[in-house]
């Protein structure tokens, strides 16, 4: 399976993939999982939000168990965030005929669309719309760097963009969500256990800091008659650094845009996006508060303008405890210790989903610890490992 | 004239000018040059390196006085950075003209191509080639943001770009070059005068700063564990700034370069342009020093890899005390008082020229000293005492 995912979007210098919602990379990923479903006889299915869907037994019956993740990636992201949670899924399923199996629930297999929100600024789009986390009007206003709106670019790719919408009805066919992913710090690493059981999600928000001077020249303008805005910019990243070490949290500025960004124009607009998680909502209130009260402060110094706008923001997802400790039962039979339990500040399709459905994830481990990036890796026996824990689980769940 | 030539590279939104070298914006203002030149009974010549020129009388005669200036802008630049320098120089000849004037000199006036260098980064590439202050093998090396090079560029306006390189003879038959531009500062502003000559430009450079850590996940990966670039870039923008203070130099983080520049994402890349200008070298060098070394320890400090490139210096330039002094005595005199001679931080193709013949500068006042930016001004009535201060001078060098 991953010899024909595993060269789709994938840019030649940085070995990174971009696999952006809704481009020609994104539609290989969503043929090659259309392709994975007919092979082994499920019945293929798109919904009205551009979610994939690969049906083992009849959805009417309800009370179905799901698996999957998402096929699309970050700017340069690495093979396994995502793919990893939709190849293991068909292959947990393959071990499960192995085993000779004989499912007593419905199965699904999903690709959520544009988890990353790499193109649209707004993470877990498919999933937020069907969940109804994100409104229509919303969904239709978002638009990518080039100006293009989603439905523009559902359109384009050769999907209806008139359909989407909520979808209870899909929601309550559902008795479980089990979403595997690769782990994306080194919490597994660190215990020595090749796969982990969320707990919860930390809340994390993006916050957009615009900060609006004045245009010059960077050669004739006296310091004095300045209004730059990259000053109290490079203030209020250093300030979150330090509220997030205050606050054990994380904080930071990985996205800038500079207008007019040439290199002898001081600029007329700074705008930087924080990103930032805690283990609390207070944790998480304490830092971007202090970001905000040091980006005023300096921008005030500098006769800079401040807005600062809350460009989303999820809650803390703590997954439902009977699936969490069914999970942690059915792979604590016979092994020699617990499964470890993890939480984690990424944010995920499944953590979207716990608001409608019992939801549960399984971690695989990540030596490198990195994430979103080409460096981000899970060994060959972790992934087997991964594949046989989410088969258990499956089996646990639907086979009884 | 100016009613032609103000629609053309004009932004809709941001009412700024993005006039770069050979797009379509430059095309339209070179053809008005021509037509302007042609209207005026002027013999019209492109030179190799594509600057335009309007002669009168004949260039073989040689020691022919030349004024004029660029029309390509900074991205969302002002209307008279460049644009007042040529248009001043065609109403000047008008006004020689009206006075009946005889010229014993052959007289031109010239667009220089490409003097802001907004498009590939180099500024004066027009005046630097016939120069021979940029070599051939450099100059085709030139790519702008689209990975289009200058000879790509040439090409596609439909220019000759083999052809480029330097043009000796053709400076070697000019006596004078004078360079009137609305002041990009506000010492005229200060001192309530409508005009001012040049003393000489500051030395000058761009430093490109490379902060190269580790691409990660912006929610999951620990403080600790992190090699983010965007806080040595911080600190150093800072730096630059307290440098700059202590030198009385200038010194901007105005271009920024963020890879893969993603919300949730900590960058694998920084990559920062300094500017900086000073009065004499040695506050120069203090100021880049200053700021390498801040930028190398808080690079160190947080993991990350750092490469410092200079991108492009020119020395100090001294405008030729002959020109300049006759240049005052031509204006001062029937004068309530002497016209200001001031240093400027911008780079001009005067400055570039100043190395091969005699040039001057005029400086216009501009009340609101701010430049490449739509708030750059300069009053009617300072623009036409630039006009008769620029007659007077060409009157008194080639109608002697």
């Amino acid at each position: 399976m991953w010899a024909d995912l595993s060269p789709i979007g994938r840019d030649k210098d940085t070995r990174g993939y971009r696999r952006h919602a809704w481009t020609p990379a994104d539609a290989d990923c969503r043929t090659w999982f259309k392709e994975q479903a007919e092979s082994r006889g499920l019945t293929y299915e798109l919904d009205r939000n551009g979610n994939q869907w690969a049906w083992l037994g009849d959805p009417a019956q309800g009370d179905a168990v799901v698996t999957g993740s998402h096929l699309d990636s970050v700017p340069d992201g690495g093979a396994f965030d995502g793919p990893l949670g939709v190849v293991s899924s068909f292959a947990a399923l393959d071990e499960l005929r192995r085993r000779g199996a004989e499912f007593t629930r419905p199965l699904a297999i999903t690709n959520f669309g544009d988890e990353e929100g790499a193109r649209f600024g707004l993470a877990c789009v498919g999933s937020r719309l069907t969940a109804g986390q994100l409104t229509v009007p919303a969904a239709r206003r978002l638009r990518d760097a080039d100006g293009i709106t989603l439905p523009e670019a559902m359109e384009n790719a050769g999907y209806d963009a008139t359909a989407i919408g909520p979808d209870p009805e899909r929601l309550a066919r559902i008795g479980a969500f089990v979403e595997l992913h690769v782990e994306q710090g080194r919490a597994l690493d660190l215990s020595g256990d090749p796969v982990g059981i969320a707990s919860a999600i930390w809340p994390h928000g993006r916050w957009r800091f615009d900060f609006a001077g004045e245009a010059n020249h960077a050669g004739t303008t006296r310091l004095v008659d300045r209004r730059d805005p990259m000053l109290p910019y490079a203030e209020t990243v250093l300030a979150a650094r330090r509220e997030a070490e205050l606050a054990r949290a994380v904080a930071t500025f990985g996205k800038i845009a500079v207008e007019p960004n040439g290199v002898n124009a001081i600029p007329s607009l700074v705008r930087g996006w924080l990103d930032s998680r805690a283990a609390d909502q207070e944790s998480l209130d304490q830092v971007v508060a202090g970001v905000e009260k040091a980006a005023r402060e300096h921008a005030e110094r500098h006769g800079v303008d401040l807005t600062v706008v809350r460009e989303s923001f999820t809650p803390v997802v703590e997954f439902g405890h009977a699936l969490r400790d069914e999970l942690a039962a059915l792979l604590g039979a016979g092994a020699e210790r617990p499964v470890p339990v993890l939480g984690t500040g990424a944010g995920h399709d499944a953590g979207i989903l716990s608001g409608s459905i019992p939801t549960a994830m399984l971690f695989v481990r990540n030596p490198t610890g990195v994430s979103h990036s080409p460096a981000e890796f899970a060994a060959e026996d972790d992934c087997v490992a991964g594949v046989l824990a989410l088969a258990d689980v499956l089996e646990g769940l639907a086979c009884r």
